[in-house]
């Protein structure tokens, strides 16, 4: 009897052979005939799934996006200190094991290819910056955010710091571990609580 | 009579040249062949001063490095109160015009292709987390910063923000403009000093 694949996870499976492809050959290397080769697929089936490079790189890059995404919405549901909860919920967004370093490199390698090739980027994309904005809103709502503080200006600063983390994670895992990490942006969130 | 052309100043004038073919065509680009061109040298008058890519993009990146340290200096020189000396020198690491997003841009496509090349990298090449560490002394000897900091999260902190903001500016210079950089960077160095 024939495998019955589902067509998503088809797709999920070519997402991830690309993932593959970056991380070994860069964004030069992601050609529609190396990804099928990596995902073990003759070039007309994956072109059943994908009718344009463009679609399946569009469709790889959302598939990081949605399950930083997943992984946030997880933590949210977990009965938490809201402290915690939101480190812990920041945290999904760095790259503190090889799993989400990989996704990291993927996601810098896409978005530095789209740059190159002059598409319009915005914060709504990686859609980080309505995270951070909210994670402030939430440690409001349950008074724990220093009274002082700007949200709006906190919200850029929490924004970069997390990217310049992630960045420096990806560029360095060695000196920038998860433990180290997790110390830097403890100690950020607490900077702006309430003692 | 000849025009007497200083070695230096022509190895300058090819990696500035290296730089505007890394800004069009991305470090795909940046063969000795198209940097000649752009340079309006011949392969050969190239070789004379570099004699492989490898050297000639070393060049390139480290005049990078060495322009903002220049920068930096020229600041430190200034006579400016502490805190003004502070953000100010650190401006001078964050793209706040033009040149300096050029001189960005250039240095993250030349850093992920070192990293994409296998090529170590440590924090010691772009020298931040140095200057980073040395503001906050010069701010704890001038008893501005807080007491209660952890100087060496704190460190962390800063060059994170730094990279996280050049990233965002350099993707998003429409939002995350020259004012808006000004005003992240002096919110994060008033929280951290004494009131």
């Amino acid at each position: 009897m024939p495998k019955i694949v589902d067509h998503t996870e088809r797709k999920t499976h070519i997402a991830e052979a690309t993932w593959r492809v970056i991380m070994k050959q860069g964004m030069e290397g992601a050609s529609v005939r190396n990804i099928a080769n990596e995902a073990g697929l003759s070039l007309g089936a994956l072109r059943h799934y994908f009718s344009t490079q463009q679609e399946l790189l569009a469709f790889a890059m959302n598939l990081v996006k949605d399950r930083a995404a997943a992984r946030i919405h997880t933590v949210a549901m977990q009965d938490l200190p809201p402290k915690d909860k939101v480190i812990k919920m920041l945290l999904e967004l760095l790259p503190t094991d090889d799993h989400k370093m990989a996704e990291m490199e993927v996601w810098f390698a896409f978005t530095f290819h789209r740059k190159q090739s002059g598409e319009r980027f915005d914060a709504q994309h990686d859609g980080i910056l309505v995270i951070t904005s909210y994670m402030l809103d939430y440690l409001d709502e349950h008074h724990l955010l220093n009274k002082e503080l700007d949200k709006q200006l906190e919200s850029e600063r929490l924004y970069g710091l997390l990217d310049g983390l992630a960045l420096h994670a990806l560029l360095e895992p060695g000196r920038l571990g998860r433990e180290r990490i997790v110390r830097v942006l403890t100690y950020h969130i607490d900077s702006i609580c309430i003692q």
